[in-house]
């Protein structure tokens, strides 16, 4: 009696919803078992690892414990058309049904595989990958940015991510040719492998992931140093690894070209490259400094519920708008959640903060788990797997040289500029951490309908698996026998140990020009315009533009500066006289004093423990040092503060 | 350079991102435009009306506005064949394309509208509405329900929502099929409208939305008891909708006999209805309930995020599981959202209790404020409306009726058993505030293949609209009208008013003795074995299962209960005495007493605002009465307690 007549739609839904719900049990068993990891303090196992070993036996379960009668209603028909539109209307004895495309396919080989369909069905589009999980992975690690120690070590950070990975994807790229070469010559290659497809496994397989490793860095209290240079590289080196691999598929050479490599097609690829990139950053800082202004200029704090509506909504539209021009979401969404991080977070009300924090925690914390235990998963229920065992090692090998042609070739670069050097057990340590994860897998589940993608798609399965668990799991061990300090407070650095002076002058050269540069503009114009915080725009602009200043500037950021300046008075009155000057007598020139000034009352007001983090990068990169040829410190330098029990005056 | 030739997925990618653009940008507009008014103490038009009026207006746009070329990707193509598999592979010049059966359309006649192409794209899947927006929205409503006044008339609200749903259903089919006999005679009807389409009518325009009016009964704060019919009924008849609207077409006569009524198949629907909703109720609470047994014999708690995910992710799997087995998912979840409410939100750390609310709430406003935009959306984007002049204003005047069929004489018999009547003013607003929204749009735009269903939505379409606008906008003068007091406290009632042995008469006899029984069951039995509270197992289950009891029964909940005792010692020793002796001699005997030191203890105790709502519910049903036949009852009443500052003491 419950079970009416069913149209095929009805069918196919109950059977998605049933598929769904396996992983949703999945992932529920996974959260059970992660809580009795953490509860028993078990670490050898990150919850990744476990969720793939979960995927992993209803992978196997699915192929070879069940086996369901072949769903009638699945009859795959040909027939012959000259071009592919995206809908198609089949005439079936008068009534029309629509179908639409899903994509190309190869001629199905694995139909003696038992329980084909179903394990075709359990099968996502691999879109949902770059659609639905990654935007939330990516949104997520740049919200959470710890911004003080990434922009402190950001030279070091976009080399590894930039030059690092390019350098990477070839050496990766140039080993795998090799070995295809090699399997063509004794036979073993039972397909098409170009050249372009070895440069894009070399992009893809250079994505480490931020994930893993850095849950343990996080628990361990890992050098904060070593934790930015692995953190940052990850993060940027995940939206370099998707512009690279989608710029040498858009210039591959068609036909015949494909066996050699052309160089016009290299320098098409760089400037794709180049303007995907720079197009990504642009939309997602832009949505974000948008939002930022909405928030600033509307009061719309006082309804948390909307604000955090608004705040998700606009920064899903990053997503949408990049992918709508043709730019790629998840670059953008990454620096929209850096940009919102910045400056929208300082606007919004303190339940929105903890709101907004919480759900793409949430989110977060969802689609990385889903992620890893679909890749158990497919390891079985996927049917065109490639296992070559010598292009595996081929593999391992090559992502093993291109890592270390990343880390140790540039750490000896940028030592040679670096005061603070990254020393040999740190380049150790990044070489072991770099894990590929969900990017990596997201990249080559795309596409796997030639042989080369689906070799591809099998190797880098086996990669992600053995990184995740050996890399992984040998994390605490690795950094023992490194001797890497564990158990550092995340608000220190080692710097501090130093002597004063020396802390001061390493630091300033820490950092190149261009970057104390933006500092100053970002401190002095930008976070005065885009949030309630920061000096005044009436104090920084030149006086021509008072009245815009005063339009532009919250009254809030008024009443901070001089709450502010009060509180700081009562503090070290001998340190704020020359803040006192400013901040009352705003002459609207922006002087060294003023832009110190503004620094130091926002270090001790702002109630962003994230954004305090950046400015107190940002104080210490104007404290005055004893470099006259520096504009910012031609003044006198104010008098060492007492030791103080607040953790944050450290370095003033 | 930055447009690489574009395969046809990738293009139809990109569009689907500018259309959901569309509807992001939609919904930021509105988020602001809800700010504005909540800003300006704007009432007269609610944020789902607003909503709507935005649809509206990019609908007009969108069909009249802009005129895009013709994509020249969406040339629809025939082939004829004899069955409708859900996979068909076309062979495009020897590359193969996978297509996925999308559903039945009608031919289309809708041509020669302008932007056709981009209209039909906007158009949304129709199951995204069941499977992705409603059940949040009925999950919230669930989670979210004021569960003392909804207990308190639970017999009243179950009459209007499945008594009433019914009656309502078939008055309003009744009167459309009469319409339609007189739209035939004329000549007016452009195609076939059988009887089980004006029942189905009927039963998609009885679903009554919880959203509009009890917005703004809630900032009014409007009479708890008016608040609780209103919203217990809209909640649960949306379910009775449901379910009364698949089994009307599960069971509608084939072919020829869809001109008459058979009395089988009204039986055989009434059989489906009764299983799909037991079912679905079923599986919802069963759900609720393992979460509960997870988070009370974990510590999951020590994890919020874990916490978090897990409830999150049991709340969905419920709706996956009713789906998979052919039960209502939506229903499922309803009751899914209550139990866990009642139990599971008592298990949570404090953390995961805001975190899981402020999610919910979350994903209930976007939810919502989606579909209502969308609504407005197609009035203009749908092709293929029919408006009929002569059966909107039937319909109308169907639905008029049809509502007066359920409240008034309902009403009339409740008002016999009920000693808290429900005075004419109340019903009057009932039946004024009977708004159709999402769920009856949501039913309606399901199936839109033939005349009679095109007729149905466009004609559902305009009682949305006008029911949302003139009978939302109008609520607040209604309630001036009708002399309904506003500024309530929710925590106190009417019949606090009266004096003291009234109002513990009226309580008394206002609940039946079935849901006497099941509150003496929950709370000695279901709140202990489920959750940290309630009063110990091992004291209200017999001597015999004492090791179960020990086994089963929270450490927790013998320290609530001591600490609780002398808490209420110290504040009222007369009062507490009886429970002293109860709470330290635990015999094991679930004696009167037992069950009301439980109750007072609970009521003290427990830090769940909506658990001790129902709580007071509970106690107020097993107070000490002059009636001896009471079971309950038969112990001496404790003093009349002083009257206390605690505005949750007024009842005791």
């Amino acid at each position: 009696m419950l079970t009416p007549s069913l149209s095929i739609s009805e069918e196919s839904h109950r059977q998605d919803s049933a598929n769904l719900l396996i992983f949703i049990i999945l992932l529920t068993l996974t959260i059970l078992t992660i809580w009795l990891f953490k509860h028993r303090r078990f670490r050898f196992l990150h919850e990744t690892g476990l969720a793939m070993i979960y995927g992993l036996f209803v992978g196997i379960i699915l192929r070879f414990g069940v086996h369901l009668p072949q769903d009638l209603n699945d009859i795959t028909l040909t027939c012959a058309m000259n071009s592919s539109p995206t809908t198609i209307l089949v005439n079936v004895s008068g009534r029309f049904y629509e179908y639409s495309l899903k994509g190309e396919v190869r001629d199905s080989k694995g139909h003696d595989v038992p329980n084909a369909e179903m394990l075709r069905k359990v099968t996502f589009d691999p879109e949902v990958f770059f659609n639905i999980l990654l935007p939330p992975i990516i949104f997520h690690a740049g919200y959470s940015l710890k911004r003080r120690h990434f922009f402190r070590n950001l030279g070091s950070i976009l080399s590894y991510a930039f030059v690092g990975t390019v350098t990477s994807c070839f050496v990766t790229g140039l080993v795998m040719y090799g070995c295809v070469v090699f399997l063509k010559v004794i036979g073993q290659l039972g397909g098409d492998f170009f050249f372009t497809d070895c440069l894009f496994f070399g992009a893809i397989v250079s994505a480490t992931d931020p994930v893993t490793v850095l849950a343990i860095f996080n628990e361990l209290k890992v050098d904060v140093d070593l934790y930015a240079l692995l953190f940052g590289e990850s993060v940027l080196n995940d939206a370099v690894a998707i512009v690279l691999s989608s710029s040498i598929v858009a210039y591959q050479p068609e036909g015949d070209n494909r066996h050699t490599f052309d160089g016009s097609a290299l320098l098409k690829s760089l400037g794709v490259f180049l303007g995907v990139f720079s197009g990504s950053f642009a939309m997602g800082a832009a949505t974000g400094v948008m939002t930022a202004l909405v928030t600033k200029f509307t009061k719309l704090r006082d309804f948390p519920l909307l604000e955090t509506a608004l705040f998700f909504l606009m920064s899903w539209s990053t997503f949408l708008l990049a992918e709508a021009c043709g730019f790629t979401g998840v670059v953008a969404v990454l620096f929209c959640g850096i940009t919102q991080a910045h400056y929208t977070y300082n606007n919004l009300s303190a339940e929105s903060k903890s709101r907004s924090k919480q759900l793409f925690e949430l989110l977060d914390f969802l689609a990385e788990n889903f992620i890893f235990s679909y890749m158990g998963l497919t390891l079985f229920s996927f049917q065109h797997h490639v296992f070559n065992p010598l292009f595996v090692i081929g593999a391992f090998l090559a992502i093993f040289l291109g890592r270390a042609a990343n880390i140790y070739p540039l750490s000896f670069l940028l030592n040679l500029g670096r005061k603070n050097k990254i020393a040999s057990n740190f380049q150790h340590v990044m070489m072991f951490s770099g894990l590929r994860g969900a990017m990596t897998f997201a990249l080559s589940i795309r596409d796997t309908a030639t042989y080369a993608r689906q070799m591809m798609f099998s190797t880098t399965l086996l990669i992600v698996f053995f990184t995740v668990w050996v890399c992984g799991g040998g994390t605490t061990p690795m950094l023992s026998l490194m001797h890497i300090r564990v158990g550092v407070d995340t608000d220190q650095d080692n710097s501090v140990t130093a002597p004063d002076g020396m802390t001061q002058k390493s630091t300033k050269h820490e950092s190149a020009w261009p970057f104390r540069l933006w500092y100053t503009f970002d401190h002095n114009y930008l976070k005065p315009f885009l949030t309630h915080s920061g000096p005044p725009l009436t104090s920084t602009l030149p006086a021509c533009c008072g009245p815009i200043a005063r339009c532009l500037t919250s009254s809030q950021a008024y009443e901070l500066h001089d709450e502010d300046t009060e509180l700081i008075l009562n503090d070290d009155s001998s340190l704020m006289y020359s803040d006192m000057t400013v901040s009352t007598d705003a002459h609207g020139m922006p002087t060294p004093s003023t832009s110190q000034a503004g620094l130091y009352s926002l270090a001790r007001t702002s109630d962003d423990p994230l954004d305090r983090e950046l400015v107190f990068g940002g104080t210490r990169l104007v404290l005055p040092t004893d470099d006259p040829s520096d504009p910012l410190t031609s003044f006198p330098p104010p008098p060492p503060s007492p030791p103080l029990s607040d953790p944050l005056r450290h370095r003033v």
